[in-house]
């Protein structure tokens, strides 16, 4: 709570002021401060005492307050009239990025730290409280054990501790951004000298907002743009004309449609970032994601509710319903199905960095294929962005600045190394995917409902979604670097998984010799602290 | 068709006669026959011409006429009415067994070589078809481009070839295991000379019934004992009391009605198996697999057709629905969720190996602990079964012959195999889950859609559903073998997916020094001579 914030503020004053001028000294105090420490300085804190009705995970620090809603139209109504809103839902979806925007804080009955609503809320920097299993959601209210907490009803969350409690908690005074002393920028400072030529940091971020924030933490670069978040909210209906399109005239239409505001997003982003590298990520998300639930359509069906534009919704959700989404039709699979998307994004990104250097700016891109598990289809899709490149650089006098690379985040990626470093620019580690796929855990399904109770029973040491598995996931991320680089000593390595805001992760990932990590840009000065207390231990 | 048939016939006859006495001459022929010629002596295959409809994964072989039927039920009655029945669902589940059971062939149109259709028709030696995407499935009637097949209508199937006819096609004259030549018996006792000591074949089979025909095929075990099969057909309600039993007497009640069966059902296997190993797996899949389809209880809820029983289906459904449950609650997470259900297990298979003993039977159990990632599972569950094992064998005056081992089926298990060996007595390499966690591939999404575009695009040298993929799944399984046997050199090693059955993939098992691979009971005959001809090979 409060004190815990006063007491971090009153520590990274005494550090600095002790260390002054002395590198050694510079170099304890850099060790002596902890993640903590910075968070507490970085988000709200309830001031006030309470006893919580329900626990879950704390899946994005920070403190809110607001009156529930539940759903994200309903979120979005209230807040226009004036309300500060905590969105509850069992999980959202894009479909809900509009209501999670504007909601105080995000609270969740299912899913868990990599969650859809956990990773948005981090991006953002927003509180939230996820699988907090405890809670029965019904249309209009929920049930805590006795308590029911109805549309309107004012409750607190407490996104560091995952607490849940019923009315308002007090928070301090001021919003947290006011009141972080300058001696927290000194020690980064500190930081950012120690850990120089070593370990780089850079933030998570899908549009030119979320970039300058990053920027502003001191990232130097974005190490994964989701090109998925893209199509978003008054998007939706983009991406769904290209799914349901049954011609290829449609569908060229869809994606033309599409092309237009990619272009401008890119071109925002690369603005945003001039002279740093930007990473890209193509597709990855399977498409039904984009489609809204086909159970709520076919009971619509059923009672003779649903309207026949639905109706093309509902064929198109069975069709790309999938019995194991993560497990299927997603990443580079996709764009292979459906060829045109990949090359529509790539064009479009090609076309903001030739926009960009023409109005005199420095574009630093890297396009990243997500989900490969060989060589050949990196092969494949690298033909489609090396032809974009050639195109793009006849337009330039000097050739652009564009590196392609690919996700490593199935095990099969990660063993075969060796042979996708001869078609790979850069490597980034998807800890989140690798972590699902070696430990074969569902992050939306075990993380609330069999990790808690393995940690219960000591049967794991760490959530592996939170803190990196270092002896199975670490062991394939390793010989990965290892054959990679053996094949390809330039060969540029990072990690875009949510790993790459933890400190325990991070000095693996120095220990390893990673170029960089990326996290959410909440998350960067606790990223550039580790990377340096990294080097201080490993040197 | 009907042609390979005869010739295959013919080159048995001849490549025995040929041989004689000659060692060098059997090996010959050994090497000179091939798993498609056993295939065809062994199943029907359609004589007449005729032009396929559609065409989709030749999942089970063998050649099946009959009406179509859409569910199981339907197909039950029209098979009691005598007639010879198709079943055709999008894709089956335990629910539908009944009427698997008694269907001429199956036909789906999701789902692939490892779906539930699949694996249980192969384990029959039944016809299938799976993942017919051009079929569109109605309630009483599918279509196939301009053609509309109602129920009742009759159709053929080849399961070999994965085609589909309207109509009844010619199969030759008699059942197969009538006409088959005695010189493959001949040939596959010279096969089990040549592999003797080293690379054992023994089958997957889940009741008495099974275990003998696989007896009779020379399985020299049952390498993997599916429980989960055991609560299907009239069990559904016993397993179902289990999952929907809110308080621990309710569980208890269910669990002691689950365990009078499960006794029978041991009892009656280890006697089938008498003096050869039965490997028994714990139950493995999700829960919701032993539920109805949620969707199709929350149409009838909203429609007022719903029973009051399936409400309580209904919530159950909901509570253990998953986002991706091939990576969620199952395996030895449930068996620790739920403690009550191994121990039942257990305790149900050592009262069936006492009761063996007592009746002067000679039974060799092993028991299974699935999906494991960490060695600290292992450890928690061993205790449960070590602790059985101790109790029963207070009953008898000689010690059970009890081993207990585990699946390596996650990555993460593979990687750190050295540690999971100092707890098990055997590993199983289950090579379908250890695929599909190492290639992001759901088996049920990707082997009808991804798989064959990938493979008409060369981006896969073959379906690694089919045959293992030895340099990405194999070297985890390689690297295990080596890791497993440095710990503990007498650490026993099978595998039991559906590779087990294999050529390419037997040679690659016999190359790393397994001792057994296991498969469907049809399968075990060329598997034997894989296994001669992989020792023929290697030597």
């Amino acid at each position: 709570m409060a004190d815990q914030r006063e007491t971090a503020a009153l520590k990274v004053q005494h550090l600095v002021l002790e260390a002054g001028d002395d590198l050694g000294r510079r170099h304890d105090a850099l060790l002596a401060i902890d993640a903590e420490d910075i968070e507490a300085l970085l988000h709200a804190q309830f001031s006030g005492q309470s006893d919580s009705v329900a626990i879950g995970l704390g899946a994005s620090p920070g403190a809110a307050v607001g009156q529930v809603c539940f759903s994200a139209d309903d979120a979005v109504e209230a807040f226009d009239a004036g309300a500060d809103v905590i969105l509850v839902k069992d999980e959202t979806s894009p479909a809900d990025v509009h209501g999670m925007a504007i909601a105080e804080g995000i609270l969740t009955t299912r899913g868990g730290l990599a969650s859809h609503a956990a990773v948005v809320a981090r991006g953002w920097g927003k509180p939230a409280v996820c699988g907090v299993e405890a809670i029965s959601l019904g249309a209009d209210q929920f049930t805590i054990g006795d308590h029911i907490v109805r549309v309107g009803d004012v409750i607190s969350i407490d996104g560091a501790s995952g607490e849940v409690f019923l009315g308002a908690v007090d928070r301090g005074d001021g919003a947290p951004e006011d009141d972080v002393p300058d001696e927290l920028g000194i020690l980064l400072g500190w930081a950012d000298d120690v850990r120089a030529g070593t370990l780089a940091v850079r933030a998570n971020a899908d549009n030119a907002d979320d970039a300058l924030r990053a920027r502003s933490f001191g990232a130097e670069g974005i190490g994964l743009c989701r090109t998925e978040h893209q199509f978003l909210g008054e998007r939706l209906p983009l991406i769904r004309q290209f799914i349901v399109a049954d011609s290829p005239d449609d569908e060229a239409k869809a994606l033309d449609a599409l092309a237009a505001v990619q272009r401008q997003d890119f071109l925002a982003l690369f603005e945003a970032m001039d002279g740093l590298p930007v990473t890209v990520r193509l597709l990855d998300p399977p498409l039904h994601e984009f489609l809204p639930d086909t159970e709520g359509l076919a009971v619509s069906a059923a009672t003779g509710d649903l309207a026949s534009d639905d109706h093309v919704l509902l064929d198109a959700g069975r069709k790309w319903q999938e019995t194991n989404p993560m497990l299927g039709t997603r990443g580079v699979r996709l764009g292979i199905l459906r060829q045109g998307l990949y090359q529509m994004q790539v064009e479009a990104i090609l076309w903001a960095a030739v926009e960009r250097r023409r109005a005199g700016g420095q574009p630093i891109v890297e396009v990243m294929v997500p989900l490969i598990v060989d060589r050949s289809e990196l092969d494949l899709v690298r033909k489609w962005i090396d032809d974009e490149i050639t195109a793009a650089n006849r337009l330039v006098a000097d050739p652009l600045d564009v590196l392609v690379g690919t996700m490593v985040e199935t095990p099969r990626a990660a063993l075969l190394a060796g042979e996708i470093a001869d078609a790979s620019d850069f490597f980034s580690f998807g800890t989140n995917d690798l972590t699902q796929m070696t430990f074969g855990f569902s992050r939306d399904d075990v993380e609330s409902k069999i990790v808690p109770e393995y940690l219960r029973l000591d049967l794991l040491v760490a959530n592996p979604f939170e803190s990196l598995d270092t002896s199975g996931v670490g062991a394939l991320v390793r010989s990965a670097v290892e054959n990679g680089r053996a094949r390809r000593p330039d060969l540029k390595l990072g990690v875009c998984g949510e790993h790459g805001g933890d400190p325990a992760s991070i000095d693996f990932f120095a220990s390893v010799g990673l170029d960089y990590v990326s996290c959410s840009p909440f998350r960067v000065p606790v990223a550039r602290l580790a990377a340096a207390q990294a080097v201080l231990r490993q040197s």
